[in-house]
């Protein structure tokens, strides 16, 4: 049983709607409080999206992710999960990213989670766009590659845009490769689809051996299948789940920059999310959700839910490991 | 045939955004009405939503009900029933609630339907949250505890909320059992998913014997195999219908107070009310749909869709007794 | 390889979001304009909703197609088809209707498809709503009566409306076959369901050999041997596809007037349509799209998607053809 | 005092979001019913919109300023009144257009209308779009020409549209005129405001002698001082009111087609409908309310609080002549 | 200079998008926190609103009024005022409401204030519906019956509602004054308008001493003299402010439960707060934000704008008091 | 009289609703278009807000500033004027910006606006975000400083933000003086207002002599008054104009991304472009219209009524000088 100050309010005693929206009604901790050295997950909030090459917003959703966080109550429905009870979590608050400055942001990221990744905690984390998971993987994968398990309707694999652009929201993971960040080789794409500019994303994943599992493939085999490939993929070594939003589909998650139709219910959202059990997931992001495109924050309530789903596998394995 | 008098307005006659909305263009009667001997079944509101924990709203959903019910049209396009060819409905008005006092409102509503109940009218309900079933349920259940098919994310089954307050949505079905309303024996929920407190409410309905049939059980078995099991737990004696539209998706009904993810589509939605052919239906609810978290009506038109088939379940019981 | 002239801006080289808002961001021609003897196939608008009986608007799905339509990108995702490499497309603008005269907008709608035909171009068109499908049949099937693929949730096959009303967007395919521009044995109709007045229109295509595929056959039998089906009631003769964007469910595409719930998903949606693949398609609409019911363009995004499948397969049949 | 039978339910009473919206939750009665003999002013509904030139939807107004209208209270806070206790008043539903049908559609309205002459009873109308006031001024004007006090930011006094169309919402005034309906010499026009095409429909008001008070006017002299000037111009003699919503500038009244920027605020919009206080008003419209541009109902709760306002000096004036 | 623990984060170090919400940016602390005793004002939340007769809403206010104010900055624009360097300043959290109970629900709010009164602590509070004023006078004005100077578009002063219940949101200023909490002799409200059931509220008014300014009164005098003559009424002793955000007309504040068109604009509605310069406040509440009924905010934006001119207010006086 | 190749599609001709939208419905031509050199007045966008250090949009401003454009009419309303018979005007095209790179945006304005300027053509600017004003007097402004007249809530003359970062929509006016674009004795900035960080922008002003008149003294001296001085301070040398959208009130210009309550009207805000008749305007922008803020599209449409009133003074000052 954890220490009770980790516990979340309950709706019993205040109602959802009430008090400061922490995520999932967490205590807030700054990263110079000393209970940080109990903390063992942490959520912390990524509120920028200079990556974006399209429609703009994501910065605004980690409020919107804590503020739908508040209906989310201490137990997993589907397996009787209680993840508060089974280890230390927090909110750690959100990184104060520059908006004008691309690479300053990216820095103070990186110094964010080398503060995260000294004190043994690990983040989950709420973005922001997807070229917040490069920063993060700076601090967590500068050791030893990482491998990833990725959900998303695009690969984010490109060299460049706009004649030579490195950093977009489009080319986190082909940065995190060519630095080392990732082992390609236990990385595993799921859900990808739309129209695409070429294939110089897909050739590259290729050439390099990242298992790209398009739509039509996972529509096909179900979830279970797949998700069974993708856990013998990343296999037991430190793995990181990096969940775009834009992987399900906008009648579900609407409030998302770069939508692209004919993709997962939100049943198959939480059910892979479910199947990562047993995977050794050091970090983990969900990312992309963009309030101004979905104010009645739908996209906001299923990410969190998703976020609470693998909060729980972190605690079924944290718990494991602890007993 | 039934009486012309009680033939909703054709779209061919008067367009459907043309009129004062009643449900589904029928005639208006008040209770005090000379006509409503002749009424089979009563469409009614009960717009109230005190007993709502969370995000309020469904106090408008009869209006909003009423106003995308304009858009149904005389005929079922799967089955091809005419339900106003074969029994006389009408609108019933709504039951004026007391927003202030929670207690007065359950009353007027159980006064309210007392009188339907006396006059012999089936009562098809446009909610309100769910709390409005059980003042409906002490007019309907009182001599005989009924059974009940009950479609919801949760199963409203809590002992009480906030420090020992026994009235709100999550407990009507509680209170419903105590009071000798419903026979557990011949209840069956599905549906049922999402964060949970705790299993405090699964636990008493194990105890008392509701079936509990959570929605992994129904995605994995469809909805033919899980009505065929709801249908032999009501059985044949009466039986009262009560659905929560946060059964459904909130892709597909996003305009509720307590939405969980992964649930049915709307093919699902109607197909589960389409099965309810055959059970002895004396009373329905559709509840909290919220008309404040969709503006569009979307979700009050998939609602007043579900009634529809509801009703012509009616009209085909009806019809059979009375042939 | 296609002229470069009619290949549209890449959002590599202009953000998606910037620029002039032409469909697909292809050239703008008029058809005065001399380079039109080059276009293979001419992307119209016709923003005219006057046959409307219910809820208005797609007189705006013109311009919110062309504004979504700039998300689309180069490539067939699941197939790998480039179809502006392979066909010379182009934007021909809208027909300019005349809002408060019914007969002078079919007119115009008539005489604008005459100058396309003439000039060899296969019209794919962006609605307004069902009745524009009349006119622009009146151009392509004056000769020979057309086969028809017809994505719905209603059959349009209605005798009239409102006391003797010929022309609304519930009649246009009665008179087009009643006018001899449709050949009714080669017209199959997919994805019908919701309440209806009567079954006057059924009986209609019983009578004279359509094809009627309602909801229930569909989700049974599966896309993919519906669509088999539909090609084999096509045949290889000349071919239109009339596609309501309300065959769709409205959680996928809530912007349309005349919602029926219960529909196909977006991932069917799209599939439908690149399993034309094959058919002798000479020209295409979506129609119905209503921005007023779908601020947030995700209809409309669909919609787009789906005309860029048949695209795909125009161009796939066109390239073939021309090698 | 006024016969119980026509009073409004009491939010007292009833909350103001119950029952069935009627026009200010007034008894709803129909052209045949006996009652309407006791009837002084009917309120009703022309949901029709196919006279609109640019962005549809007044179609919906009617329903939406019902809904809005039971938040409407008794009382005038500002001067008393307390018109359902002055004189009998009643929702006389909608007039039943044809929306694919413009002609059939003003027969429909001018036959209601004459119908409502007939039984002396003066029309308080809600549209619609302004073409909505040509078929009503045929019913009312037909003896001897009405004059007329117009609040709108358009003179709707336009030859004609699109090469030729005589009949759209930019035009019944014009048509009034010709028809002998309207006395030019006795009509006055406030607000008026935007770009225009061309002076022609000035210069036509200039010809036959409208006065045209343009909203700099407006500005510049003030609400008391413009009203005078109009009550002086209608004259002691039988007068029609028509209110377009879009007179109000659209921060007010977002909810309308065609907004001009520029308008006056909200308390001008209800005083210039208080200052209309001693005119000898024979039937009053206030149209161009189009929900699908304010789906929040506020430029309805606008409209129906000036309806009031109308209503209340519609009271004072009946209330003296019966005294 | 006050504590720089109690300086709000500035958004030239971290974004103001960024970072849990908390009113103004300030640090969050609980009633038991040992730093209580430095505080000065104290801003709060009353998420509540059982007391509401009409549209639901209110008890979302405080967290949309917590996350606009993050827009907030330290410096007063118009008059320099800085007040969080002249007075310690916290966010002491929401009070948790039992949404189902009335009566608990404002006991909890009396318990509330009690202990923020024994800190000696200023409260500022973000509501809620108008109810909640009444439990938090009962802390605040126990001892000695407080002045008032009161901003709404209605007075609140009624005897009851549904016949006979005394706890609405319509009732509150009259069980105060009833109870002793307010000296009638000492209350002005400003700005009151719309329609009425009757004059009851206005004739207890009268009878108490209760000065009322109505709408009109306040546009012909404007905002200076009617505040001149609000500070006189208030005079020196001690005073309550309460602040109906439906005391600015709705196209500035949207998003409230029962709106009255022709009230003030934005302007007059700070410049009013500005002037209660002077008068010795001793608590103030902003109650009737409604965000189910203005997604964007900007009526939440409004309401801490507001807040913000009562707290430099504050600011000085205690400023004043301290030097 | 202008070339009929420059006149505005007539929406008497093709309905407003309808065709590809260009600004005003002019025609549009690239940079490298022949007919370059006929063109006088040039509307531009610059869909870009990588400068906005809150919540972005704006980047899609030029794309809605088009769409509701087709609602202008060929003929100012107040003043009779018809520029586009005056004046040459056409649709430039959007700068193509790099949203992941701040620099190299900022060169690609420029170098577009360079040629602008070789080719004489006075630029009108659609933004995007207040940043692009800088690079556009990059071009404009690079031989001899401009005058300003610069209408806002804020002063947009800061150092710098987040540490030393210098370039945001909150300093492009502080580099446009230190780079020697803009002559500060001839630059007033109106309507200043709101919280603020600190003085520092003021001060500086003050000492290089930028006069400010802040929202308090616009209101007490009238729109006349104010710009009487304004027109006086810009002289008779060039001069740039700059309205930031945020100037007026946010109830009549919701979508913009730092709104500040208490602004003027929709008539002052047009008022005050009326008033730059005589003023030599040598390039004027529109900025901070930011359309996921106001999905209706009233900002971008009062936005472009503001632009018509500009363009309508350039078209005489240029219609002056031709003649």
């Amino acid at each position: 049983m954890t220490d009770s100050f980790f516990h979340p309010v309950s709706g019993f005693d205040v109602p959802r709607f009430a008090g400061v929206p922490t995520f999932m009604r967490l205590p807030h901790l700054s990263l110079d409080d000393p209970r940080l050295k109990d903390v063992q997950v942490g959520l912390i909030g990524t509120p920028w999206d200079s990556g974006t090459t399209n429609r703009p917003g994501p910065r605004h959703g980690p409020r919107q992710l804590r503020d739908m966080s508040t209906m989310i109550r201490a137990q997993n429905g589907a397996t009787g999960v209680r993840p508060f009870e089974m280890v230390n979590c927090a909110d750690l608050g959100d990184v104060g990213p520059n908006p004008a400055d691309l690479h300053d942001s990216m820095d103070r990221i990186t110094q964010f989670y080398d503060q995260v990744v000294a004190a043994d905690v690990i983040p989950l984390t709420g973005g922001g766009d997807h070229l917040c998971s490069l920063p993060i993987l700076r601090a967590l994968g500068k050791n030893d590659p990482l491998g990833m398990i990725h959900f998303d309707s695009h690969t984010d694999l490109f060299k460049d845009y706009f004649g030579g652009t490195q950093y977009t929201h489009g080319t986190p993971f082909r940065r995190a490769i060519e630095e080392g960040l990732l082992d390609p080789k236990r990385v595993v794409q799921i859900g990808i689809r739309g129209t695409t500019y070429d294939s110089e994303d897909r050739d590259f994943a290729d050439a390099v051996g990242v298992r790209v599992i398009a739509i039509e493939e996972f529509h096909a085999r179900g979830p279970e299948d797949v998700m069974a490939e993708a856990r013998e993929i990343a296999g037991s070594q430190p793995t990181y789940v990096s969940y775009d939003i834009d992987f399900v589909d906008p009648a579900f998650a609407p409030g998302t920059g770069t939508p692209e139709v004919g993709g997962p219910n939100s049943f198959q959202a939480l059910q892979v999310a479910r199947l990562l059990k047993g995977v050794n997931i050091v970090g983990a992001d969900l990312v992309e959700v963009s309030p101004p495109f979905d104010q009645s924050g739908a996209t906001a309530f299923l990410g969190v839910s998703i976020m609470f789903e693998i909060l729980c596998n972190l605690a079924l394995a944290l718990g494991e490991h602890s007993e």
